[in-house]
């Protein structure tokens, strides 16, 4: 989707983007008129903007992939943090200041706060995303010694480092070790899509990444359910091993029933009943996966690796398109509009120290890691950079230590905006490299 | 998908459906053991759930149509209808009282009460199937002079009726206005998710039912406008012409403004960008359409009907298929959901007057329009039932009625029993009909 020359720059982005901007325009007007005049539009009503809103910004973000060229995952989280509840507020807030000849009010417009179904469309979205990409895995190739050492590796550095910072900073004892298990976190989402755009995926050095992200998953879990009993005061081994059993329990008692669930699927032609319940079997090994507290795209992932082995993959493909498109942009959006712009200049300090410290650990542990396993220099620094991003697997131990009192609000912050941060690095590093690369 | 012979039904239904129920079984065994031991779920994680629970509901919906013979439309709504609050309340009250060897608690457990992310997934499954409905439909086709009498006709015998009925039980005027407001409306989906199922929506009767919809949905507005105005006192027009205008402007805008749209979509091959575009185009259809008070499946119908004449109909019909399974089911499985089985025992007199009300002047009234635009005596029939849904339509005029006080709350609850059961008897009828026909 290059752009080839100047000419079809005019002939074909042009009228869209004057459109989209036209279009949204014109939705933003009749909207604030309408809230104006009439109050507040109705939830059921606001729905519909909100996921008109956030498809033309991915229109949009689309656009800009020509300009920019740089990944639409990285785009849409930008769009996100633009929109975020702390940039609107600064936005309107500037914007009143100005002397201008009509008054802009301070604060935005309650229309333009995404909220409610925003959260469950990102999830979905995430959920669908790895969905997909299970469906070109091989059970075999995840359960891989490399990623187990790739994996390994990329936690114990992190926490080792997270923990001896929080310690040396003057932290205490419990929120040291919440440092550590924030740091262990790999949200793999973001980094899957950029090799997914570059069709990269059937790479090894991406299969590794795939593959040690699920590992790291559940060693992330079990770090996580020590460090609660531990900060708890509490000394028993007893969580730990039921946190391990019910992880072992759901992966190898999902590929079983898997297999029976393949052989019902295979026994006919598609048809809307099977379509049906293929996505109400993606669905419930998300749930599954959340309910044991590993996350939902874990469970999503293993459910396509399992429907890999069916005969009706590429149908699968092709029909959960639609889904795919309404659902995944919103979910990079999201994770831009997570941003707290505030809290990123008020702790600039203690959030950029712990940034490097979280990608440079990951690095270091998952790149070594990766040239263990023969892969070549370059190969084996994506590796490290893939792994980096802590996304909304580090915001959930954030969020549990800030619920359970051991963080405070500042701390949470800094964490949450690390979380974030290693996120939006990786998309134009990793960019970089495969540009470089090929 | 008829089941040929009872070896079929062993190979292949049985199975499946233990499958389902195992399957339902054991997350809800889950939850309930988690719920009792952890405490409420999390929101978050009880929106797979919920999906997953109406989905695999969905299926069964699927394989009952097998053995009753029923369109599959209904037997999603008695399925929603035994999930109502209501229901599940009269339900686990009884279950509790029986003398059994454990206790039954009596009242349902909180993660079988679907709310929150439900709703919204019913309105978008009624807003994509419209859309679908619209694809398969020529503008001249709907606002032809048939469909304008069919529509007018269906208006105006239903309103007097309604009206009549109110004032000569003793009801005051404002309300008398109310129920005749809420007499004319029609709610489409139902009869057009049969007229689907059945293939029958090329044929002449369906078609003038479809453009009667549209055009009653404009007119039911215009009437709502004025028993609004009227009841709160002014006697002013002013309301009554903002309204006809805003229509108006809506109906030629939006087909003028598709041209564009058509133009700059058919330009190029199908891209993931054109793709969000038309699903953008048809949300913010239905949004515009909400916001002028008009449905929002009725801006997704023309939204539909604007990209019949897109050369990337077929593409647009394959690429949305996912999104219909996933949110129509749960459209109609939400329609169930809202009945109150205790509104209908107390009510049950006034109710059901109500309801053969409806239906015989939707059935005289649109009929003996039908027979005028040469239909033959059966099709006319249909045409009569299948404008009888009052559904969503008359729901929302009855909230009005209840927030502005016109309407009392057993009023409230008599006129939604009536929305409801009118469309619950339409697939009975409507199924009937065409097997006799056919």
């Amino acid at each position: 989707m290059a752009i080839q020359n100047a000419r079809e720059i005019s002939e074909r982005v042009l009228p869209l983007a004057a459109l989209s901007v036209l279009l949204l325009f014109a939705i933003l007007l009749l909207s604030i008129i309408r809230a104006s005049i009439f109050g507040e539009v109705e939830p059921e009503k606001h729905i519909y903007f909100e996921i008109v809103f956030l498809l033309l910004l991915a229109v949009v973000g689309e656009l800009t992939v020509n300009y920019l060229k740089q990944p639409s995952v990285m785009i849409l989280m930008i769009l996100g943090m633009l929109m975020s509840a702390s940039f609107l507020n600064l936005g309107f807030g500037f914007l009143s200041s100005l002397p201008l000849p009509f008054q802009i009010p301070s604060t935005p417009p309650d229309i333009l706060r995404m909220e409610g179904i925003i959260h469950v469309f990102a999830q979905l979205g995430a959920v669908i995303l790895l969905f997909k990409v299970g469906l070109h895995n091989k059970i075999e190739r995840i359960f891989a010694m490399d990623n187990l050492v790739v994996a390994t590796a990329g936690v114990i550095l992190p926490f080792a480092a997270g923990y001896l910072y929080a310690i040396s900073t003057g932290g205490n004892f419990a929120y040291s070790m919440f440092l550590g298990a924030a740091l262990t976190a790999t949200s793999v989402g973001v980094t899957v899509a950029i090799l997914k755009e570059f069709n990269m995926l059937e790479e090894r050095f991406a299969q590794i990444i795939i593959g040690a992200a699920v590992i790291d998953d559940v060693l992330g879990l079990l770090v996580l359910s020590f460090v609660i009993n531990i900060s708890a005061g509490a000394a028993s081994l007893m969580p730990l091993i039921t946190t391990f059993v019910s992880a072992t329990v759901f992966l190898v008692g999902s590929v079983l029933a898997g297999k029976y669930f393949i052989a019902y699927l295979d026994r006919k032609e598609m048809s809307p009943r099977r379509f049906l319940l293929a996505l109400a079997f993606m669905l419930m090994y998300a749930y599954l996966a959340e309910f044991i507290q590993l996350s939902a795209i874990v469970g999503a992932f293993i459910a396509g690796v399992i429907l890999n082995q069916s005969r009706h993959i590429k149908e699968l493909e092709e029909k959960t398109y639609g889904l795919e498109m309404l659902f995944m942009p919103i979910f990079f959006i999201s994770l831009g509009m997570l941003v707290d712009v505030n809290a990123l200049a008020t702790y600039a300090f203690p959030i950029i120290i712990l940034t490097v410290l979280a990608i440079a650990t990951k690095i270091i542990a998952c790149g070594a890691a990766g040239l263990w396993a023969k892969l070549k220099a370059k190969e084996a620094l994506m590796v490290g950079i893939g792994m980096a991003p802590r996304g909304e697997v580090a915001l959930i131990v954030a969020s549990i230590g800030l619920s359970t009192k051991v963080l405070s609000v500042s701390e949470y912050s800094i964490i949450s905006a690390m979380a974030l941060l290693t996120t939006f690095v990786v998309p134009p590093v990793l960019n970089a490299l495969i540009k470089k690369k090929g």
